[in-house]
């Protein structure tokens, strides 16, 4: 299936900025993405994603940060200081629901030998359930494949689709997984960059830029009136701008991640653990050692200015979901729970093309 | 303009689940709403409009209830009482941003009179802000007129569009005002209903059931790529329900309301304050002196089968701000700020069946 | 009783730091307090107290700020707003439980009357209920009261006691007040300024700077094992500081007056709203046009040289408690619930004196 | 030491309340504590807590439960999960800050191995930082470690001082450690018996009962006037009740924790993480299978009525940090930090008597 393409490469362009050079969170500069995908034998379909929001030493130069839950069902680590500091202090890694141990020992691992002096390191790590494909009960994801995944961390265009953490992830009932956007705001919008990447394995009626596609093909979540689980499994989202925000402002811009979910038809289901974090990579609001030290001045892009950049972190996150289900190709593995061999299906692009030509696209 | 009609008259009808009786947030019993329509003289265009969860003794027996903030740039009476004790023991008042401290007094008088024991009352009113339309300045909005609202309270069909707190407001640069829906779940999904109702008065890129309305139309929130408030203004939603919830999973289906206003294509702009209250009315939940005084069995419906209910909670809040915006007729007041003549002007019929039709509806 | 006095007066000087000039939130540079004290008839026992944070135009120049809730039994007005945006664009105005309405029309009216372009105004207005002294259903505040409150503020020592929104306010069962205090941090803390002002209407078991007061004086919440109401009516605590905090610390420091408030016994009792608002005066930190309408440079005390802080603003909020009641004076009133008559009997100095000595004061 | 007595033999005896059998969060019927001590070589001071609400299955039959975060400067797994849904699915482990990793695997093994449907686990670890007395870097928590306190927990008498969790942490520059207390209502006020389990490892200006002892001993955070971390190192609470609270209302019952912290004399300073669980093993709230499956009636326990509750967590918790202190011994360990030999003393029980008897207890 080596046909698969973006979102926008058949017209699927939601909303009104133009995205940046790779359409990706890497178009906000320094921010670098790695992944390591796991397909092994028949059952182990999973992996890790890690992003980091600059190339220097991020617990030495932290960058202000802001999280948003829309429903809490979810194993995040690392919210409450997040939260409480408004600050990231180490790579954002994305893997399994049941990895995040593991995940999280990875994380603190690579900032101690960074950091000789660090005695406390606040391992942020997002996830999502796989177990449709995965044999997530085996527990397939190691510290080493963790630290590889940060190692293989770059700038540039992001692979998306069945890889790194969403490896296993179904999305709408369709093979899910890593998708990304980005969106310039014009000069007199303040000119910032907006990055998206979201790791999709959720469900609800999908809608394509406003499409019912869900309905059109036939496949949605309640169809059948039974209310068991097929929209859960949950989404993380991660935005990155180059705007100098405060922690509470990249708080408010996170949440409009979900305004970008909602559109694309989400359930927000009782099991579905819907989060989003955003970072800024400015200068200006870097907390370095001299920073945490005394009185400084920080840059900052005020309230009454956010509107543009609410607007443009929900429509990269839509599109980047829609990346995620355009770009991800079948996968067979086992589910979790019962053992019995699974297939995630991508989604037809020939249908795909068909309903959105019916409907005027 | 007598040719207005709900939007499911031309085939709107978002979602997957059946409207009830009425359509309105009447449909879960007991629900009472009241309007007072305030358009005097050539400026004041304003309004409130009252929500009763159930005809008996507010105060003396409460209902279970949850808030959720999406933006908090409003000026919502009672938000933390309500979060801390989950409940609340008035109706629901909404009127104009500057009018909140009236209908609070308002809402105390009418508690007081009704409980010769009441010493404390946690009066809940939200607001928007019509002062595109409305002399808000002037200060028009009485403690008599919040009462007549609440005096004229009654199941049944709803007034939508310019009516009661609505009668000012615009949205997504068109008329805007209240606007009601309704769901009914299956039986296999636990039967219940869920009703909406927003005072509907923000902005954005309209989108009406996924077609791109407000694009197609030419009127869309930072064409201009100026982003001096045209989508803010705000906009309140109150969500009823006979399911027996508690508090805490009320305010999961209040933020639900948010996926609802994203498909419609709001900004969640900065200057806009975007609300959402939920409560039950069923008998086994209400908080009644017997059950405030000691322990007591509660009605419960669990975590696991809430997702039918927050589906239904989002394609009811759509649905009613296409109702308030296909019901509103064109209105001619004042700026608030300024002191000019402007006009609200109803989205037109015709053009909306066009653009409908041109997108496979 | 002309013979009250502050607590320091004899010997009661809880924690490590000094305080300032008139150990006052005045003492930070710019704040002006005001009182309005209603005393009429035998049943009128309320008042209004009014904090503005600085001199100039507080709508034009909004001061970052942050808002701490323990328990929310309370109809703070204005905290949604106040923590999405972190500010404060009116005076600080506090008053009884019921007159909370006629309060936000007051703000609303005196910050229209100052900025004509004004058409959304978010009052803060903070309240406790006096009606164990008081006849507060009879609604006894008028909006000229409230104005009155704004006009008297000023610099300087503050009146405390049984004034303003203190008038007939009840703590631990002696009658309770408005109360105030500051401290200094050295200049190797950063040589800031914090100051507390607190509307004391709770209970619990009275403990002055660790002495056992309640018990030794045989009056303390649930001696009779009856659990209705006695430590209910709430407080509300205002904060100031002149350190260059974000909103995010200020809703921090907020916080840390619960530790005050724990140290005088409180029992943070279900019927007591307990909140705090902190707010920031430093040049640096101040949102004026300018800085709202586009980058700026905003001066930051950061995350890491806050303890001292937080030190300081729970010193300050206990020793504000204990001044309340020291200063306090009897009071005889009415009962709001039954028109009973009513006395809150100030706490008897001698005795406290003795029981202080005992303890080795 | 062997002369190690716990707060209540020699007088310390806060509040009003009367403690259970065992005066430990054993004393709520039902719950199990296990602790692993980890003393090795000359620089290992560490070891793990396990808190077990019941004996059951505690992934099927979930306990209700609240979290309260005073400061969020800690790695607590699990937080958002056990909001959202308002429950426990696993027992409570504490450990070491940067232990979190391995601690959230061996929970998921183990409730893995127990329940072979599952696919999701919500681990839930509290942390707080030993690195003044532990070589923390060096990672010394196994997950058999982990596994070995789970199997450990035994109803009854709890260990205290310088075992488990509480092996190599400080508390206000003396040795810290676990410290356990619980209080009975009275059958007027429910006749609830709350049960308090701390890791207290923070600082500040101690206060034993209402007494200044650490200004007595000559030692303070902040003496010297230096603001660099003393009071840093966090603290972890457990609250246990057999009273049938919604987890709403166990989130109030955790926040009081802060209560009992403060009049301790903690700084609650920005590195301290103060974090607080409460969950109830009432039967009648107890969520098993059939309750998650459809419509139920649930005990519950109202909000009017949880005053006394507040109040006796307050004092537990306060117990619970006394009894850490004087049932801790010295240990001599290695700073995490700087590898340097650091001693951390056991209070002297001689001087404290001595401070007790000087301020007439």
């Amino acid at each position: 299936m080596t046909d698969r393409c973006r979102a926008r490469d058949f017209g699927l362009a939601p909303g009104i900025f133009a995205p940046g050079a790779n359409n990706a969170i890497t178009d906000v500069d320094g921010v670098a993405v790695g992944h390591v995908t796991l397909i092994e034998g028949d059952a182990t379909r999973t992996g890790v994603t890690a992003i980091l929001p600059h190339p220097g030493n991020l617990f030495a130069e932290r960058v202000p940060a802001g999280l948003a839950v829309m429903n809490g069902f979810g194993k995040l680590a690392g919210a409450t200081q997040l939260t409480e500091l408004g600050e990231l202090e180490t790579p954002l890694v994305l893997t399994n629901t049941l990895a995040v141990g593991r995940a999280v020992e990875a994380l603190v691992d690579w900032t101690l030998a960074r950091n000789p002096d660090a005695v406390s390191v606040n391992a942020v790590v997002g996830e999502t359930n796989d177990g449709r494909l995965n044999d997530i009960r085996a527990l397939g994801v190691t510290r080493d494949q963790v630290l590889a995944a940060l190692d293989a961390a770059v700038p540039g265009p992001v692979a998306e689709g069945c890889v790194g953490a969403g490896t296993g992830t179904m999305a709408f009932g369709w093979k899910g997984g890593i998708g990304t956007s980005s969106r310039l705001l014009p000069a007199a919008l303040g000119g910032w960059t907006i990055g998206a990447l979201v790791q999709a394995n959720y469900g609800g009626v999908l809608t394509m830029d406003g499409v019912p596609v869900g309905r059109e093909l036939g496949k949605w979540y309640l169809k059948e009136h039974t209310d068991r689980g097929d929209a859960d499994g949950s989404v993380m989202v991660v935005i990155a701008t180059d705007a100098p925000l405060s922690d509470r402002n990249l708080a408010r811009l996170a949440s409009r991640s979900m305004a970008g979910l909602a559109r694309t038809g989400a359930a927000f289901s009782d099991g579905s653990g819907d989060y989003a974090i955003a970072f800024s990579t400015h200068a200006g609001v870097r907390r370095d050692a001299r920073r945490r030290a005394g009185q400084a001045d920080v840059a900052d892009w005020p309230n009454d200015r956010m509107s543009p950049l609410f607007v443009a972190a929900a429509e990269a996150v839509e599109e980047a979901v829609l990346n995620a289900l355009t770009m991800a190709t079948t996968i067979v593995g086992r589910d979790g729970r019962t053992g019995r061999r699974a297939t995630g299906h991508a989604i037809d692009l020939d249908a795909l093309r068909a309903v959105l030509r019916a409907h005027g696209r």
